[in-house]
């Protein structure tokens, strides 16, 4: 009722300025919109699971036309409800690729993620919860899809252990994996190959057998920032279906203000 | 499978720190955990939303005890996913009492929430998204409920216009209204009187024929960030619902890179 | 030069908004600016010293005034360039609300802070940085001054240490104390106080002999959130100095993602 | 006097485990500390500026060597305090890597940054605040130096304004330059850049015909996010002394509650 013949009438009398010709002769690799808060739903290894994202969509554009139309954007992302995957953020970047009529885009989608874990001796379930990048750019007909995940895990210092009587600090630390992809890999893979290569993996809830247990298996397994992004580069470089990879880690040193932070980077640059 | 008799025997016979007497006869108002983020529900006047929430939980504790039970927390909260509303909140709150065996505590949940808005010409449907924080605090037998919702509006300034040829500097406002309740208010109520009260309130997706409507309703409509606050700061107090309210207004400058603030505060003081 | 006799003509002329009547009847308790960022000095104890503050100033507005005005905030703020100091903050106060024609004011000014520390066995000296926030608000002819440092440190967990075979989790945790005030008190007293109630205190640059400390040291120094409050609070009761105080400590623990939380609060509201 | 002959021994003594060999055989690019908060002076045209930094500082490390020496980092920041500049960002570089024993190094040093303006028609003086951050990196003996600035404007939408029959909406903007540079360049002149291209520069400090000069200019001037990125685009494309850059600009809606956004991007990747 709000857009009756007038309307449309009224839309196409009002100037059109984004459609006007340019004269700088400048193409732009990316406009469009950007943090963009929106439900969505993502698709985890136990079905389907509601979260809340923060989306970038752009597009390129050509030397002559001067804007892009913005609306565009928010009515490609609001019609495309499939739950997120490697396959529905094809689907996704297509979509956008036409409803803007460019042939190069790209799509940043970033959600808390949540895995149900079960504590190492108790056996309590809980969620952990993850930052999730999914990211997809289209340029000059080679399409480039990243899934980056940033997980939280405690960090025990090498040399803290070995020069002292006892003891040794730890720490939270962020192991961050961008991992670029043909084809789907579940979050949660990503997700064990740091978990697995950090001092101890963390948990949302643990009772005291599990707060001994992390606490005895990270002094077990002191690990240097360096070591974790090599053991984590190690791993991914033997994923097939993983064909460029980055690995860092801040460690939020318990003894410092400061971080330590190491980076392997075997990315593909566009 | 993970937790068998012989379990439940070595947790009673891990020493149990946290219940040792402690002896520097000091109450402490807050303990608990903060900033744990997990998905929830949340009821709207169309049924539960799905959101993912930041979450802050505590109970005090008396001079005598050393130390409350972190883990308790977690098993309130993910024991209790009804979709938050009034009075879900208090059912969370008389369960974490009960299970932390305290008498007072605090409870603060915070949530991108999302409303689906029409746009004003077009009638194109698009999600608006607002940051709420639900709160529940219990003292010496007093409960306080405080629902708080930061809605992003349009301010245009009064002065800009009268004083120049044309046009006025406009930017985005965050007006802040936190209203202590007894009893359930919907969300959306709350967000209605932030957004009449502005120079415009925003839409996720405008048509040209909206974007003219929007443009205009502004400049027919300036506010300083006094008129904001004060304006609702009348619809509040006319609400007998609302006990105690606060409302804030920052006007994110287009003309300056610092904030236009003001603030009117009618709480209740704990 | 670029304000001629012609401008001040001109400015007496453009319509003045703000200092129209108000018919709403309200009164405003702060309206001014805020998030302003602005370099200032900072009295220590060893000198003065640069840094970068963050900002908010407001003042109360009657029923009867339409709006304050602005840009008199930057210009008290900007002719007091006095190191900040406990004095130097009345002085900027005063100034304010005579400039602003206001009985009533809040000032809040945030800084990183730095202290020149030694290492514990090199002494090898190094620079430590705190959030120091610096307030003032004078209501119906009573000033309250309050200091707060945000102080990080290392917490090690007691019942990690007591229940585990060897080791012990521990994190960096931020350490919050408020000081309400009537007179100068060094930043760097309320910094020595909750550092002295950790596990162990911070560096910006340990060599190995200090690492060693450091880890041996937490260790046998093991902490609760709820012990490092108790203690500071108990060392803050003892000053006179002090009137009214709050501390916090988040712990930003190593075994999950969330935080441990506890806070002891005796402030005096206003 | 805390270092005595006994502590070297001491020193000696300790088992220094980042110097072991690693079997993994993986390099690292990066690997340092990061998020460090440190106290700086930056050179401007007016002389030096003190200032507060957070700084990363990485050297790569072959795969034989199993650690690198993070209090190293430290000990050459803090021994290399000349303003920064060009020039001192070269020399930081030199003394890092040689200090390190590393071929390959990075460094990012992000400070605020002021810059005194007159108002346009009063003149009344302010400071406006700016994000900066110099990065040096050094890649198998090819060294790329990039200053970038995040410049705060005013943006006014050509479409609102056309389609409307008074008023336009408009808002703050953050546009940020990237230059790969291979000699001095002044951060001023890249900020003034930016300023030209915008619907209006910001000040801290505006009187009424000020105010009334910039809502007119803003109004006369009107900006998409796309003529903003190809104004500047074509600005530093004709400066010789920049190798490569990029520009983007995140316009913040005052009609919508995301961004509008876009982005040429003609930096030199390593």
């Amino acid at each position: 009722m709000n857009a009756p013949e007038q309307l449309f009438a009224s839309v196409n009398a009002l100037p059109d300025v984004q459609s006007h010709a340019d004269h700088r002769q400048l193409a732009i690799q990316r406009v469009g919109v950007k943090s963009l808060v929106h439900p969505v739903m993502i698709q985890t290894t136990t079905g389907p699971q509601p979260s809340v994202a923060t989306v970038d969509m752009t597009v390129s554009l050509p030397p002559e036309i001067k804007g892009t139309h913005m609306s565009r954007f928010l009515e490609v992302f609001q019609t495309h409800q499939d739950p997120l995957s490697y396959h529905a953020l094809q689907s996704l970047m297509n979509a956008m690729l036409v409803r803007l009529e460019s042939q190069q885009g790209y799509i940043k989608i970033a959600v808390p993620y949540f895995v149900r874990k079960s504590a190492p001796v108790s056996g309590v379930e809980s969620l952990m919860d993850y930052q999730v990048t999914l990211e997809c750019e289209e340029l000059q007909n080679q399409r480039l899809t990243t899934f980056t995940v940033v997980v939280p895990v405690t960090s025990l210092c090498p040399c803290s252990k070995k020069i002292s009587e006892y003891g040794a600090h730890n720490q939270r630390s962020h192991v961050t994996i961008a991992a670029q992809i043909e084809g789907p890999v579940e979050i949660e893979e990503l997700i064990t190959v740091a978990e697995r290569a950090a001092s101890c993996e963390l948990w949302g809830l643990l009772k005291r057998p599990d707060e001994k247990y992390v606490t005895e298996r990270a002094y077990d397994n002191p690990k240097f920032v360096e070591d974790l992004v090599r053991d984590i580069a190690l791993a991914l470089s033997q994923d097939r279906r993983i064909k460029g990879y980055s690995v860092e880690s801040e460690n939020f040193e318990s003894i410092h203000n400061h971080s330590a932070y190491a980076k392997i980077d075997h990315l593909h640059y566009s």
